[in-house]
C-alpha cells in the first residue's frame, strides 16, 4: 500500500466508531437481488418542478420572536452541505406584511436628487446588463446574545434548541440581477448626492438609508436567486442585494429609491436596528453596515448528539462583510490549541465559506470552537475580546443584546455526546 | 458626467427599443400610495419549505422521447441566471423505473478485486470526509443532430421548438459526497484492477463502465445536490458524479461498485451508448468518456421572439469536460467576425460558466453564434469541422446521429425578431 493510501486511510483506522460491515461480494448481492425483484413503488414522472423525496424533512424554523414576526424562519445551518442555501430553506426575517406582487404591474422609482426620475417595469431592469454573484446575506441580529440559550437577556424569549436557532439567520445564494450603478447612472445622480433611501412594498414600507458609495460600487437590484426568479419570501420580483452589509440594507420588494445628500432616519433604523453599548456612553449607534468576520461549526453542533468517541469530520460556514474568507482556525481543547482547517474552493467575496477539519474524538468532555479571518486580517474576536471593544462589563449581556454580534461560538461535548452551548454570557 | 458613466451609458442610448417612462416623484408616489392602502392578500407565513411566487412558470419540459422513456426531462436554459440549476429544474434522463429509496435501508457494495469486500449505509458514507464541488452534468446526446427541429434525421421525432429540446440536457449543481478514492482505498484496491463497473437500484440494474484511474482521481459518491440530499430523480440518496464526463457515468441509486480489470460491456454500453461513423469504417465506438468545450447562446435564442431593434445583451452557458472555460466568442454577424464575451465568475473546472455580451440589434436579418475555448486550448468546432472529424460526408446527419456533439449553434434571427434554428443538418 502506498503511503498516500495509508495516509488517507489513518482517519478510518484510528476511528473506532465508523462500523462497516464487511460480508462476501456474493451473499450480500444476493440478498439484494431478492428485494430488486419486488415492484418498484416511485414515481415514474417526476414533474416539470421536481419535488425533493419523501425522506428528506430538512426544514426552516420559526424564528423564537415569530410570535411577533410570523414570517421570520430561521435556515437550517446544520443540515446543509457545500456553500449553496436552497431557495426554499433560507431565512426570513421580515417585519411587516409582505407583498403578493404581479410582475406585469410591479414598478421601480428612482427619483431625488437625479437629472431624470424614471420608473422602470421588471422587464425594462430585464434588459440591463446582467450580474450573478454569490453572496451571503445575514441578520444584523444573528448570534447575538439574546438568541444563545444559556443567556438571561431575554427570559420570555430564549427557547433556542439549537445552532439552528441561534445561528439560522445566514444564507447564501447565487443573486442575478442589474448593477444598480447602472439605473442610478441611468437617471443621473446629482452633484451633492451622498445617500440613497430605498422602500419596499411591504405594509410598513420598510426603508433603509444606504451610503450612495456603497451604492455605486456592487449593490444589485437583484431579481434572480439560485437560477430562479428571486423568492417571495426575498423580494419578489426586485430586491436590493448589498454584498457583506447587514442583511437590512438589501430592501426586498423594492418600490423606490430616493437620492439624497443625508441618511433618513427611518423607522427601522431608529426603532429596531440602533443599539447602546457602554463604550457609547448614553449615545445610539445608528449606521453600522458590514457585518464582521464570524464562523461557525455546525456538525458537531449545539442540539446534536455524538455517536460515541471516533472520526467525526468538523464541518461549518465562515462569512465576513470585509470581503473573502483567508483562513478558519479549529480548537479542540476549549481554545488551548487551533489548526488550520481546510477550507474549500471555491472561496469568495461576500460568500458563505465551507471549512472541514478531520477530528477523532476521545469520548472525553471538550469543548470545540472555529475562529475565522478574512481577507483585510481582521480576527473574529472571543467573547472577551467583543465585550472588551464594547466596553461591555462581565455581566453586560445578561441584560443586553447587541447586533453584529461575532463572537467565536464554543460548543461544549459532554461525556454522553450531547453538544451544548458554551458561550458565557 | 464622468467618461466612466457615459461609458456604462452608451448602450442604453443606442437602445431605441429600452423604453423607460420617465415621470415626476410625487405623481407617481401619489399613484403608488393609493394602491398601498389596499389590503395584503399575500401570505403572511411562507412556511418550513417555501415555494416559489405563484407567476413563476418556468418549468423542465417532457423530452420529445418521453413517449419511450417517461422520466426523461429538459431544463429551461433559456430562464436561467447565473450558473446554478435549482434542483427542482435538473434535467432527467433515466432509462428505466427509478427506486424509492428508504435512507435507513440503504447499502453500498464494494466488491470485486478488493482486499475487503464492504458495506456502506448512508450514514456510514456521509461519516467519511467530504467535498463540495460545482460541476455540470450533460446527457451525451444533448444537441445531438437528431434534435433538431431542422434535421430530418428522426424525422418521427423532431419536435423541436426551442433552445430548451436541442440543448437542455444539461444542468450545473453544487455536488456534495465522498471522494471515491476514499472509499476504494478503505476495501483496498488490488494489483491489476483497472476499470469499475457500477449499477444501480432501478428496474434495469443501469450498469457502466469507468476506468480506476478516473474512479481514482475525482470521482464523487454523492449525496447532497445545491446544499439538500440528490433529488430523487437525480439518484438519490447516493450516485457517482464523474466530473468532465458524459451523464451516463455519474450512475444513479447506486447500489454496487466492483473493481474489476477491463471494462465490463453493460447493456447501455452496447445498446445506447456506442456509435457509428463514417471515419470508424464499420465499427462501433464504445467507451468514449470526456465531454466536448460547448457553448450556447441562451437569450436570444430558438423559440424567442425579439421586442424590436435596439440593445440586447446576450448570454448563455459554457462548459467543457476538459476543465474550465477560458473564453467565450459571440459572433452577430453570421460567423464572420468574432468578440470576446465578458465570463462572469467564477469561472470553474467542469461547471457551467455564464458568458454576457453586449449587442445593439439594427432590426436586419442576421445569425448569432458562441465558440468557446477549454483550458486546454481545444476549441468549439464548425458543424464543418465537427464533420470533417467523424469523416461524415454533408448528408450525413440527415439520416444519423452521434454522441458528444459539440458543433457550434447558429441562431437565426428573422427581421420579424422570430429566432430559429440554423444548424444547417
Amino acid at each position: 500500500m502506498s503511503s498516500r493510501k495509508s495516509a488517507r486511510r489513518r482517519f478510518l483506522k484510528e476511528s473506532t466508531a465508523l462500523a462497516v460491515g464487511a460480508l462476501g461480494a456474493q451473499s450480500g448481492l444476493a440478498a439484494e437481488a431478492e428485494a430488486a425483484n419486488e415492484p418498484h413503488a416511485g414515481p415514474r414522472n417526476y414533474g416539470n418542478y421536481g419535488e425533493r423525496s419523501r425522506f428528506v424533512t430538512m426544514a426552516r424554523r420559526d424564528d423564537y420572536v415569530s410570535r411577533l414576526y410570523p414570517s421570520k424562519k430561521v435556515t437550517p445551518l446544520q443540515d446543509l452541505m457545500g456553500i449553496i442555501t436552497p431557495a426554499p430553506l433560507h431565512f426570513v426575517a421580515n417585519h411587516s406584511v409582505p407583498p403578493d406582487i404581479d410582475p406585469r404591474e410591479y414598478r421601480l422609482l428612482i427619483h431625488g436628487m437625479v437629472d431624470r426620475p424614471v420608473t422602470f417595469t421588471l422587464d425594462d431592469l430585464q434588459r440591463f446588463p446582467s450580474e450573478s454573484r454569490i453572496y451571503f446575506v445575514e441578520c444584523n441580529g444573528n448570534g447575538a446574545p439574546g438568541k444563545h440559550s444559556m443567556s438571561t437577556a431575554r427570559p420570555e424569549k430564549t427557547t433556542s434548541e439549537s445552532v439552528q436557532d441561534i445561528h439560522g439567520r445566514t444564507s447564501c445564494s447565487e443573486w442575478t440581477g442589474v448593477p444598480l450603478s447602472l439605473v442610478l447612472n441611468e437617471a443621473g445622480v446629482q452633484k451633492g448626492a451622498s445617500w440613497i433611501v430605498s422602500e419596499g412594498y411591504d405594509s410598513q414600507r420598510y426603508s433603509h438609508s444606504l451610503p450612495l458609495t456603497k451604492a455605486m460600487d456592487d449593490v444589485l437590484l437583484a431579481y434572480g436567486q439560485n437560477g430562479e426568479p428571486v423568492r417571495p419570501e426575498q423580494g419578489y420580483p426586485v430586491r436590493l442585494l448589498a454584498p457583506g452589509f447587514q442583511g437590512p440594507e438589501s430592501v426586498k420588494w423594492l418600490r423606490q429609491i430616493k437620492v439624497v445628500d443625508e441618511p433618513y432616519v427611518t423607522r427601522e433604523e431608529i426603532s429596531m436596528h440602533s443599539y447602546l453599548t457602554p463604550n457609547l456612553q448614553g449615545k445610539a449607534r445608528w449606521f453600522h453596515f458590514e457585518m464582521p468576520p464570524k464562523s461557525v461549526i455546525l456538525r458537531p453542533a449545539f442540539g446534536q448528539q455524538m455517536r460515541g468517541k471516533g472520526y467525526y469530520e468538523i464541518t461549518g460556514l465562515a462569512w465576513s462583510g470585509g470581503g473573502a474568507i483567508r483562513r478558519v482556525e479549529i480548537s479542540v481543547d476549549g481554545g488551548r490549541s487551533w489548526k488550520d482547517a481546510k477550507l474549500q474552493e471555491p472561496v469568495l467575496r461576500f460568500a458563505h465559506t465551507r471549512f472541514r477539519f478531520n477530528w477523532t474524538w476521545n469520548g472525553e468532555e471538550t469543548v470545540i470552537l472555529s475562529r475565522c479571518t478574512d481577507e483585510r486580517g481582521t480576527v473574529q474576536p472571543s467573547l472577551a475580546e467583543f465585550s472588551k471593544r464594547l466596553g461591555a462589563p462581565k455581566d453586560f449581556w445578561r441584560t443586553s443584546s447587541v447586533f453584529h454580534f461575532n463572537a467565536i461560538q464554543p460548543w461544549k461535548i459532554e461525556r454522553d455526546g450531547r453538544v451544548t452551548d458554551a458561550m458565557e454570557l
